[in-house]
């Protein structure tokens, strides 16, 4: 990840805004991997117990299509941005399975921006993210905030 | 996991039940692990970049705070239950940071349960999650809904 200064704050994030990033190919192995460390449900890790769920084949954890989806989030701009994390997320739905042999994308929604009133050196910027696979069927979707420096005050400081 | 069959139905689950579980020693290994692969942000893997952020040292990606607790769920009661998955999940709040040495706990509440109207051999269940740190302190909380089978039509089919 870069060392160097951040380019994006939280002025460049203006509600409206939309980006559409992320090309991740979802392996057997990576789905198989993260479910036994995190969510070793049969449906996650067993290619015979998954054709018997309601999944029809094996299937990733939908924790990690989130996860995914915040590495794609990453390698686009967040870490070029003056993040300081996120307190939270509101809505997130899991619509479809997320299948080994997809391949998956992100649109990124500024919904709302406005500066903390209790820190004024930061803004919260509420968003939504709305992942897809290569059919462009939404497999994930969520509303989130997330907490940037702002730029008048990084240049004071 | 078990390959018999699931012993816990949506029966098994109702509305006010309380259950405590999980022990997980949060490592240093891991965080950097995780977050190297998903939510690489300096905060989460670079202990000089972390003690200059909000967090003042190194802190555990959300992510991976909720995929911890999600395998805690799996090791108390899900892999032994008759789960069909998730659809989605609200108000997701990341309280307090997650560090290394930490060890983490869940107390998961049922909320509601009611059968599903679209598919009457399957039952929802709203739930609340509580993450807590060995100072019990809660870490994240978020209201999740589980689909489970229903003890009555499993015995029919």
């Amino acid at each position: 990840m870069p060392s160097s200064a951040p380019r994006l704050f939280w002025e460049d994030f203006p509600a409206g805004q939309v980006r559409e990033f992320g090309h991740m190919l979802v392996t057997r192995e990576a789905v198989i991997a993260f479910a036994r460390e995190f969510d070793p449900q049969p449906f996650h890790v067993d290619e015979d117990a998954a054709r018997h769920s309601l999944f029809g084949r094996l299937a990733a954890s939908g924790w990690h299509t989130c996860a995914m989806a915040m590495r794609m989030m990453c390698d686009a701009y967040l870490l070029d941005a003056a993040s300081l994390g996120s307190p939270g997320l509101e809505n997130l739905k899991w619509h479809k399975p997320v299948f080994p042999g997809d391949t998956l994308s992100v649109r990124l929604s500024v919904l709302e921006a406005r500066p903390m009133a209790s820190r004024p050196a930061v803004g919260l910027i509420r968003s939504s993210w709305e992942v897809f696979n290569q059919h462009r069927d939404l497999v994930l979707s969520m509303e989130g905030w997330g907490m940037f420096k702002r730029r008048a005050q990084a240049a004071q400081s």
